[in-house]
């Protein structure tokens, strides 16, 4: 399924099957999530590479082929798909920062991805998934599960900390389960009651609901007066930041994890009267995407797959989330 | 010397000497740093402790009475006084955070300074002075050296890193010096040349004009393409904080120490795709302003003054600091 | 009941109300923990204050009377005695290292504790508890509870590691429930199968027998052949320590919590090749003590109290403790 | 220069140029430092790679052949040779700490080192040199200076803080260096009065002689009676250790880098009272060796070279350095 055109419906085209280098490997897809950053690349909203091109960037799927320097990789192994291509070589990877790399290439941004029967990538980028995990359970944490994962990992939860998660869509829905199991008390702020409903069920100490209370009154009542220590901003709007850097405990931590492309204001006083931090984070190093598809196996957190799709309906499963109609998130099956 | 009103010269007042309580100890004033703050609490753009009230808060000077229950003081001690009087009760002051005491109260802010022959402050926040560092130059470091120090030790500064120092006033001196201290690799950006030429004399690696070149440009060049990874900002106009941004490394940090009331612009997209981190930073506890005069004694920092007046001609040396007659730091002598 | 003589039983003595300073309160105890440590007191293979002396430090009851400083305080709050009476002066204690002051006096150790029916303490000691923590619940976080509880917040266990609980008694039962809040995968050792399935049923991943397993292998069999990455070690025999050195992955952390008077033998040239480290860790901050109470409050973690004595039964509860009659740990009601 | 038999000289071999796989390059030797190590290797008492074998793990040179994977090489650049084989597939490598590589092979160690004309290695272990770092300056980094580069990287030194150099050979004048490059006061602990005169000259602080002071009770009183918060033992004797936990400051760190395979004792009750820490150190990741390089280039640090041999005299540079003849670093020249 290929975006031609930016603005028109994915189309199916009969595609050869792609060759591979040697430090690549050929993967058979079993799944793949679909993401509202693919709307965005449809609609032409976010520019990357040029159509033609096939979407998609939560890949699982069983290895079809294999490169000669990737010899530890096994026919119908199954993996899942670490999007970030990175390169390897640069001070970043070297360092660790892997998801920081300065010549990252995107699977289903930049070069072909997933919205396809097979799917090329570096061998390096492929992860084992275990028995227990199914590959529409899998697919989605390549991106949503990974972001969210990671910003918790970079900005770790302390014990009994209050931290706020902001936003309740499909990434809220981890980001809680990871908040959670690191023992953090947490109040989950959207302006939908049913989907703070749904975050009582997956246990949420507190709910506010944005449109209708004064949030950084409340979030304060709710810690003594002081604020919480972190808030997790998934939505990334100007208010949502705003509001934020208003209800941080002194010393407190923004951490802004969605992906949007309209400035907020920030007043220098009261960042540094208050010592309050602002971390811009994205991405997911692989082993920490592995950490994650453990903990996935161990039944510590659960993706939430609300519907499948199979591929020849991509147009449809866009519409569907387009339309606000996916709970969760939406996997097309080739 | 106090500010009875808003807007006008302050006034010599002849007031009995301060009584103290059990925890408090009496200091005679020996020098009390000029500090731009002063002029923004003559004028009434930061309002704090209600006039008549006499300003001063970068005070040393000898212990002249002690409170019952500091008996570890001793008459005529020479010290600094650090005028950020934290409880020490809350949370902050417990976890080692006193500069983030949620109940600060500051001299010659909210309460009494040292544009006097006596101020009373409480005895804990006393730090012995060797005889090496004098008076004057101490009394520089209870503001303009510990907020810069301070933000370098929270954001420590690694070996052979490259950092910027955006603003070369008096706090540029002290923050040169410390990240040179440090080991770093600095780049001073000014719109004076003649205080970059300062900057170089003070052994600035890098210096740049930002009136006349492309400092983001710039200082990717000075850093192989890179930026470097953390700027740290002591003017903290919308200008220099969003110049800032842009020209950071992945991953790079930017401390904002100037206190400015006016915001600034942050892109969300920018801030995550570079996982860009923004610190506010200030004051200063007392165990670093300790470490602080220690290095001052051993000559690796030195605090520049440029003049002494007497005690009665305040009014004079705030004129000469608004006009930007003052190179360093102006001092008053009671 | 008092220690009058090493290595006698202690003595009922009837004592008059002692008499409290400014700065401190007097505590009616409702309840008080009996810790191993009493027993190398009353044997005098620890040696601290001179007998005679009261023993018990793990205090909780009502605040009975008030300092003049501690107006804060309340007549008949509920109360946690935090015993180490640190001074509050001292470069650790100003840097939020309580802990660790130099200067530190020990309730029950140093100066009377809780075996009475009353007991001062400075005021700043005493932590409010609310009313869902019983007292003797509370008594056995001040040392038991708080102990590891700030062992794992100094050495903080990040989301799916794997770490080892060395030796199962009192303190293992809350270092397994503090580990499995953090998200940690745990894996329990001690050479008691009875313990080990009291390990079980409170949620241990892993449990070995390391009087009938090789241990170094098993560990490294259930971690992909790596070994753990931290350890706990609540026992500090110089065999577990040197076992946990054993079986610690690259880069793995060793962290040492019991109070044993013994050497072990560590090789430099292992150390290096491994980059392993060894941590000493002890106390519990006050600020890290109310986080605690906060969560059994909470439900989150809960006191296994095996059984309570009368104040007047105190060397039956010691001697009982001796035997090893006591799962969890009990506690004297005054 | 080959190591043909354990204990006898090297032999003077004429060998084929090795061949390159894909990612290798092909180095021409320009010189190779002779390290403490080597003698260790050649006398047997660490067994690595087997005989015969080409001795030399300090290598710098230009490149001579490319394989078809390094494109970013150039025929004649000039580098300095990591020789940390790491596999930059494990757990380690991909988390940024590639010198706890869990397959690590070292040149000189496992496999054919620098004593020759020629070396073969990995081509992303090699580093740019630039023109203005000699090839002799620059071998001595890739050992001796990289080891306490890293570990002072690794166990960050906070400025103003006090430090302890135990041992003063070649490792400690880099050490000295780098300390007081990142801000620390300085003291140097050795047995040897030149040596001490040495540190002296190179701008240590303190300097104590072990064998004629007690340098536990002169290090507290050189710290106000509360000991060196960090020492870093390049000796790793069971005496320098062991006196090091004696010595350090509640807090303090040992950090272990010396390579004795003799073991030392630890006392767990000293380790806990005084939240003590030991660390294990050892290696250099090459994105710090670059870092090193860059500072050298500097003029920031330099290396100590005390005389040079040609390559065929090996063996009397290794019988100089066997008999402490050498003062620094000696270096062979094919």
């Amino acid at each position: 399924m290929q975006l031609v055109e930016y603005g028109a419906p994915l189309r199916l085209v009969e595609l050869p099957v792609p060759e591979i280098g040697r430090h690549d490997a050929l993967v058979r897809i079993k799944a793949c999530g679909v993401c509202h950053t693919d709307l965005h690349l449809q609609e032409g909203s976010i520019l990357r590479g040029r159509p033609p091109i096939t979407l998609g960037h939560e890949m699982a799927g069983e290895v079809a082929e294999i490169g000669e320097e990737a010899d530890w990789l096994k026919q119908g192994m199954r993996v899942l798909v670490n999007y970030h291509y990175n390169c390897g070589r640069c001070h970043n990877c070297r360092v660790g920062l892997e998801d920081e790399c300065t010549e990252l290439t995107s699977g289903g941004f930049d070069v072909d991805g997933g919205y396809a029967e097979y799917a090329k990538a570096p061998a390096k980028n492929l992860l084992p998934l275990p028995d227990e995990v199914s590959y529409e359970e899998a697919s989605v944490l390549a991106c949503g599960g990974g972001t969210v994962y990671h910003a918790m990992k970079a900005n770790p939860i302390s014990l009994g900390e209050t931290v706020v998660i902001y936003g309740f869509g499909g990434l809220g829905t981890i980001a809680l389960q990871v908040a959670r199991l690191a023992g953090a008390t947490t109040l989950v702020i959207d302006i939908s009651d049913e989907k703070l409903a749904q975050a009582q069920k997956l246990g949420a100490d507190h709910v506010l609901n944005a449109s209708k209370l004064d949030v950084v009154k409340e979030a304060k009542a709710l810690t003594r007066g002081e604020g919480p220590s972190k808030v997790f901003d998934l939505v990334s709007a100007a208010v949502t930041l705003e509001t934020s850097l208003q209800m941080l405990h002194k010393h407190g931590r923004l951490i802004v994890i969605g992906a949007l492309n309209k400035p907020f204001q920030v007043n220098p006083l009261h960042l540094l009267s208050n010592r309050l931090q602002i971390h811009g984070q994205g991405g997911c190093p692989s082993y920490e995407l592995k950490e994650l598809i453990k903990l996935v196996k161990e039944g510590k957190i659960r993706s939430i797959i609300s519907r499948s799709y199979p591929l020849e309906e991509a147009n449809q499963a866009l519409e569907d989330l387009r339309r606000g109609l996916i709970l969760g998130r939406a996997v097309l099956k080739p």
